[in-house]
């Protein structure tokens, strides 16, 4: 007999902010896993900012392609356990994760590609953490954090390093990473909340939020002498900020633009760019899933921290498949900390 | 006695284009030089469009400082003759650069560090090219094409080069040496004249006039499949266009933005910046003086270029010190063609 499973699927394309509205449950039957596949009972799925991207009839050219109305959603991480194999590769009861979430069950190829990289099917060690760690330090934002300091910024010593949206999944571990490093890390958020959780949970050296004054003005006050890295995760007035900050061959790890996101048409792009030539700037976009060989050596690396308690993380955990799309609104209003999960099953 | 000498001061700062009415000829008494020091009787001074960005009483922070007004403009790129020495390291009759332009007589150290790493007073081969050619292709525009293309943008085997401003001073050099280097260029310019020059002189495989048609349209019609390195003299629109037509792991090298140094006020940056975010772009900013170390590879290989005939370049010279300010209001406004220059003497 087929599987019934609850799916969340996009009826339209929001014009503005996004919405419960613009999405739908549907119940799918799922059927039994043919040769080389497996069953998965999905468990924790993940809510990231650069969902909303996709959710645009023309996503960016070069980006993940456009999610498709009516249909289920693929391309979002998310990890569950196996209840059903027809592959040597796998059996049941093995905790893994795959790219196909916001659903309740899902059919998986044990080859897999994942989506650019990142997201094949791969069994988990849940000795090592909580499943849904694998939704966060240890997996996509664990690697994206990793591989825009360390790969694309190029973190050398002495550098002095913002993160902007330093309370969110990616930002919090960039933040804390450096500071493990022995950086001097400033850390934005946009909230009171969020900047005491900087201050007292993750120890960064200085936090300020964007809603209390001007940013250039606080980080001027937080970096008198300016930053030689900055960890992009917002895009808009941070980035110009931030381009008048940074020193003689700065670097700026361009992650996300998450104020821009929810902008219909596009916001218009730093004035001072030509302080990039000024003070001989990189500016480098990159995604987390391109630096997949990095993916051993980080979760090597961040499990130790973890161990030893070095590392803080916290998650925004909302229960129910049903009420993804609400945790998607919040998150892109600013109202989580730390990773955004949807728990769908025990 | 001391020298009768004129030069060229700055008498106050441009709010919007510049003209020769913000520059007057002044006559000093130049002194004989001291211990350590060289007299010069300069031959040919350089007319650059980075000069512009020094007319402004508050240049981006970590550019070259503003040009004082009522003085001598320092920091300009010069050839001349030693007539007077007193340092054993160079003898009258001593071909030479140095960075004590748009004047007749120059006093320089000869320990003078140069300007960010260029312009130290050099001893000149002229059997290897006419002394000029110390100010195009032998100086600091074959050096900042050089590293622009080798350095910067990281040129790769079978990438795609668009250079704009292609019919100029550097753009000529960094799309010759391209072309040179095997790869399809395709150059942009101000001018249907400028075009034809890219095209039958300079063989680039495709060549534009951004007046003529939008520039989009235009680089499609020419890179079908997109580009991998955009060699930006030009800024504005046209690095807008580039993020829209670079293709994944895409470079650009940003050298200049002519399009912006007459602007009172700053242009709004490019709109799709988050294409180097999709693409996973790297736009990095640089000067030619801050690679002075590639200076002897960049001067072996192109006298070698220039014996053979291989390479082309232009001069724009422009008689008489007194109409140096007339030289800079035409190159900005994209009258002149390759290198522009002021022959002060014989």
């Amino acid at each position: 007999l087929p599987v019934r499973s609850r799916e969340i699927h996009l009826t339209r394309y929001p014009a503005g902010p996004v919405s419960e509205r613009h999405f739908t449950l549907a119940m799918v039957d799922v059927p039994r896993p043919q040769h080389g596949e497996v069953l998965v009972r999905n468990t924790f799925t993940s809510v990231d900012p650069a969902l909303r991207i996709r959710m645009a009839p023309l996503a960016p050219a070069g980006y993940f392609p456009a999610f498709p109305l009516h249909q289920a959603l693929d391309g979002i991480m998310t990890v569950g356990v196996v209840v059903d194999s027809r592959t040597a590769r796998f059996a049941v009861g093995d905790a893994v994760w795959h790219r196909f979430g916001w659903r309740e069950y899902a059919i998986v190829r044990a080859d897999d590609a994942g989506l650019g990289g990142l997201g094949a099917l791969t069994r988990l060690d849940t000795a090592r953490a909580p499943v849904q760690a694998y939704l966060g330090p240890l997996g996509g934002m664990g690697l994206t954090a990793w591989a825009g300091l360390f790969e694309i910024a190029g973190l050398r010593d002495g550098d002095i390093v913002w993160v902007s949206a330093a309370a969110g999944a990616v930002g919090s571990l960039a933040a804390q990473f450096a500071k493990l490093r022995g950086h001097r890390v400033i850390g934005s958020a946009g909230s009171d909340t969020k900047v005491r959780y900087l201050r007292e949970e993750l120890r960064l050296d200085a936090a300020f939020s964007h809603r209390a004054a001007p940013i250039a003005a606080q980080l001027a006050a937080a970096a008198p002498n300016g930053i030689d890295v900055y960890f992009d995760n917002v895009g808009g007035d941070h980035l110009e900020v931030a381009l008048g900050a940074l020193r003689p061959g700065g670097r700026v790890a361009l992650c996300g633009a998450i104020s821009e996101y929810e902008r219909p048409g596009h916001g218009a792009g730093p004035h001072n760019l030509f302080s990039a030539i000024a003070n001989e700037l990189t500016l480098r976009g990159f995604r987390g899933s391109s630096h997949v060989r990095l993916l051993e050596p980080m979760q090597e690396q961040v499990s130790a921290w973890l161990g030893s308690g070095a590392l803080h993380y916290r998650e925004s955990i909302t229960e129910g498949l049903e009420h993804a799309p609400r945790a998607l609104v919040a998150m892109l209003g600013g109202e989580t900390l730390g990773k955004t999960l949807v728990r769908i099953a025990e």
